[in-house]
């Protein structure tokens, strides 16, 4: 089951477990603070983009026994990692992990099929000298995705009305307000993050309808440490 | 000097006073924020857009000794009150107000003359059915003035690297920073104005850059009361 470097992981979750690798790729609070950010139903059809070991799909069942939910991954050692947690927790009925570019993804689904859409994508601009390894690169950088391939596969992704939602880094608002828009996504829901009281954002959640109006709703603060533990409201999340 | 319903009321900065009216047009908190988030030099040309009483100038004049100030308000009693509120603090040779549509402004100066733009807008959008004066009611409603136009007039008003500061609603976050960015002036900073910690923010502070490039800074909340006290960061913006 496990290949080298590899480690099973304690989701504190319905019993879940998820593989993770140092060398490539491990969740991070971002995929904690995305599943409990986004909100569905049992019966709501969610794809999940760029999703890494699949740490979010496997969450987000473990939180709404949600029965459909399609996850698509471009690297070969990640999906890997992906199709083995989902095989591992006996969740092959209900995640179904692609290897593909999220570009591709109408390939497996018809255009407005989803409900809902939850992405962690790449953060970093493309700089180009990344002293880490490919697959981390791939995962952070802005690769072979970018805000505008995101946007574009969500939209012809969800259904009108359906719902978006994605955590990112709060210096790229801008470009992902203007680009939700761009591609009839509108902003409706905004929290920041702040690492601790006071101190400014280094994460934002994002909640967006397909061809909602223009209002956004912008949420208290979320915050992440009380002194050096988990606030309640995090330690939740992990734990609850 | 002053007519009907009108008060003189004492800034707290320089001995400089300005003319109120209940009726019509009294200062609030934004226009305190707004003055206090705007950073100038002296030498720097500033245009106030929608100045209401000429409170911003006023303020801005006491901040940094500014030097040039144009100031535009489209209503006649208003613009009334901030004529004279500027010749009452002796400050015809440096703000310069004007009445007319901001729209009109190049009929006074010519494009890109300006380094920096300030506005306090209308908010709200324009409903129709206004129960209260039609001189609030312009005041706070998108009726003669709306975001577009403000964006308009401020980029063709700024210079080239020349900044805009503008005091707004949360819940129009999407079409503030599409429209800054349609218009080419970058948003670069943003802060939002919570009531209390841990409350959702009521106003958002918005400066941005024409022709800046895309990176949003977003700055700690700024924390109006502690209690039923001005914090000590407000209360120096009122009393400093």
């Amino acid at each position: 089951m496990l290949l080298e470097n590899e480690r099973l992981d304690d989701l504190h979750r319905k019993n879940y477990k998820i593989i993770q690798n140092n060398e490539f790729f491990c969740f991070g609070i971002d995929a904690v603070l995305l599943s409990s950010f986004a909100k569905a139903k049992k019966q709501s059809k969610i794809l999940d983009l760029c999703t890494g070991n699949a740490i979010v799909p496997i969450l987000l069942k473990g939180k709404y026994d949600t029965e459909e939910i399609a996850a698509i991954e471009i690297q070969d050692a990640i999906y890997s990692m992906a199709k083995r947690s989902v095989e591992y927790n006996s969740l092959g009925n209900v995640i179904d992990v692609i290897h593909d570019n999220i570009n591709n993804y109408s390939k497996y689904y018809n255009h407005g099929y989803f409900d809902i859409v939850t992405v962690n994508p790449p953060y970093m601009a493309n700089r180009g000298k990344e002293s880490m390894s490919k697959e981390k690169a791939i995962a952070r950088h802005e690769i072979t995705c970018d805000l505008n391939l995101v946007l574009k596969v969500s939209s012809s992704a969800l259904k009108y009305g359906g719902k978006f939602y994605m955590v990112h880094r709060p210096d790229r608002l801008a470009d992902i307000l203007c680009t939700m828009r761009e591609y009839k996504i509108e902003p409706k829901t905004l929290q920041f993050v702040v690492p601790h009281q006071n101190k400014p954002p280094n994460i934002v959640l994002v909640e967006g309808i397909k061809g909602g109006k223009s209002s956004v709703n912008v949420l208290p603060n979320l915050i992440v440490y009380d002194g050096d533990k988990y606030t309640q409201e995090v330690y939740k999340m992990y734990y609850e």
